[in-house]
């Protein structure tokens, strides 16, 4: 495909000729079946949108706010591990994109770009950190820490991910890093992914099954609080008594999310969840999603039905391989693009306007053209 | 395909071979996905029909009245831009064909035929004309007048083209018009979207964000009927609420339409929507349906949930491209007949006695054969 | 395939291979679109059956009565035009192996053997006759004297073909008889589809359009009642409304049909239709259904929702198009042995004891393999 | 397929390349179209998982009772005939795999191995055995008592099966065991399923009719339980009606069943039916569940919808074609692999945990990646 791409599907086949096998392989897996991560795409196209006309559109706003930073569009990047496999610039790449465009990153533990790095390749982004609670408590701390001292705005805390998610075609890849790579926050060769054999499994969960703390629980964040004064999401929540729970707990978000499908096949699409979510929150925090968004469109749905932003994690890499920050850069361009219409073409000015009218439920599903 | 086309379907197979890729595709097309494409047609299967027996139907009459004026069935043609881009001929054959089968066309105000050269091809035709409302309000007043002038016998204001849907394959085609032809209603290049390059975008996308007014609003159809005493049609409503404002602003009618689907990807088919327009609207106004009309039982479905007709778009466009007058006559031949059938199998002898008992929602989805 | 045919979807196979394009075509085909086509098959698969076990089932009785007479099985065949062309006995290969096997048979008035040689061919049959309308009616009246005479116990009254369906197949072939076969139970040329050309069209179509009656209404069940005295069936009611007028009018029995499919596309399949019909009947008539049946489990679906007896027609075809009177032996063998495990597996020992709690609708479609 | 299989279809996939046609097709086949058997797998995908977070799952327990015998985890074999036609070791391999395992396997009346072989094979295994009612009551009785006598603790009755449902590829392949095998339970040629012809059927259904008994009813629950002072568990019920009878027939559990799918097509998936047999037996008895499990996941629902294990058919059959018991014990290490990490990855550490709120129906069919 010589021709520049118009859509995020277009970046994916573009990428998948790039990536070697493994790198595609990890980055596009699901857990298990995959039926999740199927669903995750498609429960998008099982709600209609319902579009007001004869409104006033010929000036829009999409800027918004996400834990009192201003950005440019309710689309952020979401953590997606170890960038540098899938371009030699990796996270420093992403969140130079993101910059330019407005809107913020949530860097992953397991960058192949350290905290600091990724600061300095972007002073005056928006960035929050994605964190992993390690059985060091010490080395998870510090993580916190040092992004904090690194103007870091907020953590958000994965609470899906005790065990690493079954992925085959990581198992049969026995998936690991490539040897000029290391998980950057990280000095040890054990915590920074760089050991030489995990065995005749996926790397990655031999990795988690040793270093990453199973006995997680609702205390932690207390214990989280206890550590830092930047706001904390807790990202991973797709029951309703689980985000009251959360909210008790003092969090300041919460990201709905199945982890990109990659944890426990058979759950819920995101935009499945959402709703229930936004209603058992009470509006008291903020939500977010992530998950199966693929274009404007999605976003304003999830919008529409109540979520403050959504993060986009794979759309990111494939721009990343295709071009580094340039092709982040026309990824975001595309979506912030689609999505400035999707708004126009519903009737709203601005984010603020998106109300719940905007979606319903199809009586059907979407037929395959 | 040697044989002679039977379905409309098979026009469009002919069409395809017939036309230029860059043009077929800028027929075909929707916006983004294309979901909504598909399910303009599919969703007509979700209803079924629930014939009644046993009514002599030795004698049908399957004409109907639009806005006043008597056509021979419900079944009229819907306004496609640029038809010369088909045929040689373009609107002016469509027309004739139209009249010669006594039914109505709408001229799109992106004709590559003026306004006067269709009403002078078929002066005795029911012919409507669909408007934009342009940034140059003159320009939007001028088209009015001369179509008055010229014996049209309604407006068909679009209310969902703000801005211009996002086709990807027109973007990748970087669509503009062939050299010899413009829009010929326009006298400047700009107008007539005669310019020499539009980048690397959709040149129709481009011309829209440069002509057409964003900020047009409800008020806009009073100002509307300050100009004219044609009969006014809001065309692209497609929410309750929407077709409520419609009525109080003092419309004639209503087109229930997504714009073939080419506006707002994930927006309701158009059958789906009908129903509760058809309730909001109380009876006061006409309101008609396009959008995935292809054969005689859709339009009995339409009419069974109360529009008062339907328009036909794509499929007059293929039998253009097939035959030129010849063709469309064809195609809207194929239509009525069967129209015609469906009338009698469900025991009907004219439009009045089609009910809403004919149709019900399938308990389940057909399926393919 | 060379193999034994193990069940009715093999039988088809064959027959595809032994029939000329235009006869397979025309004996397969379903309307427009041929959505009730399918889902007249598939609609079966909508409806789970519901088991009962430990019940005695050491002795199986399927048979059961139709309008008073005693069948071997609720699994009788359905009027199919023209069997001659499937092989060279048709009809009456057709009628010997229903008797061989004990149950009835339903004789098309388009038959290619007369009423007289059907009856020759197996005196002791349990033959119906199925019955259009003419123009003439005298020529009406003739069919249902001569099938008096020659010892049918039944007439089964089409009251769904006021005009044929559009059946593409047939127009694209300019379906016609073969030459050396005529509509047996007529003498002239034209009401034995024996004319040498119908035009660009199905011939039958035109046929139809020219002989049959379209202004056939509800009285003319009380003429019918007045010319013979054998009970009326109305073959191809879809609603409970017109159940419930024909019951007024005197039926005995009423037939849901949708033709095969091959009149309106878009109707219910026939197994969707029955419940209302079997509700809006109250008990007064026999009830019987055809469309989609293809084993013995979805005649029992069909009995516990309420039928006395289903009817199979391409099966038939199928079988006779294979080896003749052997052939639709073996379709109603494979067809009866399915029955009775399918009667046996559910507990049932007899019909009487097939009830509503064996089949509920399914929770969702089945899935395919 | 020279990869180490990494889940439960990569194991039938290789087991298609080692066995003969017949024999691969007997095991994979289910009765009819085989709707049901498609549908017993894809109805798991059709209940969500919707898992709890943050709750300490650093320590795992899998394991459970089954009639009181304390099993690894809630997923044990289910019976499958004739096992050393997949591998010459046959059932007393899948013993073997099933002790080393730590979990139970019921053996078939139809083993290739002999009660007492599979005894010796794993004298301290958990063993069950699988009961057909033989026409002569005497064999019957003694398969039970010698079954008691070799430390079986438990018999699971089936009751779908008085006749064999129709498989049609093993009508086909006129299936029948090797000649160096045969029933090794039984004396005779005729119960030993060693007979030299079984005509033109599937000598399977030929066996069934000519020695099993097609009368049983609710009555030889209480014949049985005057037999033998084992637990009795009802293995192929999938009514509520059906399920309060066996309780008060004194039971001590249901085995929700459909036979793997192999004799009426067209019921219900069993994880359809398990939750009103749930309901129905208000916690009186144990309830199990078999067809269409293939991964962790799929037990993890059936017990959140109340089932206290699941069983095991084909997946042991293709892991004993891949390795005999090596390939068994590699399967049921799959299995508890997934379903702990599935466990942990709901929040639950130990099978009582597990609870109704754990799934929910999907809002809408999964789709296909």
């Amino acid at each position: 495909m010589a021709q520049k791409p118009v859509c995020v599907e277009d970046f994916e086949q573009i990428a998948k000729q790039i990536l070697s096998k493994p790198v595609y392989d990890y980055y596009r897996s699901g857990a298990g079946n995959q039926q999740t991560l199927a669903d995750n795409v498609s429960a998008f196209s099982r709600w209609t949108l319902n579009p007001r006309v004869l409104r006033d559109v010929s000036v829009l706003d999409t800027s918004t706010t996400v834990l009192g930073q201003r950005i440019s569009m309710p689309i952020c990047v979401a953590p997606t591990a170890m960038q540098r496999m899938a371009h030699p610039a990796g996270e420093t790449a992403t969140v130079r994109a993101c910059r330019s465009q407005g809107t913020g990153m949530i860097l992953s533990t397991w960058a192949t770009s350290s905290i600091e790095e990724v600061a300095e390749a972007a002073p005056d982004a928006v960035r929050w950190l994605q964190l992993y609670i390690y059985k060091d408590r010490e080395v998870t701390k510090s993580l916190v820490l040092r992004a904090e001292q690194a103007g870091f705005k907020g953590i958000f805390l994965t609470v899906d991910t005790p065990y690493l998610g079954r992925r085959f075609d990581d198992v049969r890849n026995r998936f690991k890093l490539p040897p000029h790579l290391s998980m950057k926050n990280f000095k040890s060769f054990d915590l920074a992914f760089s050991k030489s054999g995990y065995g005749e499994d996926s790397g990655l969960a031999v990795y988690v099954a040793e270093s990453i703390d199973p006995s997680i629980k609702w205390e932690d964040i207390s214990w989280l609080k206890s550590v830092t004064s930047l706001p904390i999401v807790a990202k991973g929540i797709l029951r309703a008594d689980d985000a009251r729970k959360a909210v008790q707990c003092g969090v300041d978000g919460i990201l709905v999310s199945n982890h990109g499908a990659r944890q426990l096949d058979g759950v819920s699409a995101t935009i499945e969840a959402l709703p229930e979510i936004i209603e058992a929150t009470e509006g008291k925090v903020e939500v977010f999603l992530d998950g199966g968004v693929r274009n404007g469109a999605d976003a304003l749905k999830a919008l529409a039905l109540g979520a403050r932003a959504v993060f986009v994690g794979r759309p990111a890499v494939w721009g990343l391989a295709y071009k580094g920050e340039e092709g982040v850069h026309e990824v975001l361009q595309i979506l912030k693009d689609e999505f400035r219409l999707a708004m126009a073409l519903s009737g709203c000015s601005n984010v603020e306007e998106i109300d719940k009218s905007l979606v319903r439920r199809n009586p059907w599903p979407f037929s395959k053209l």
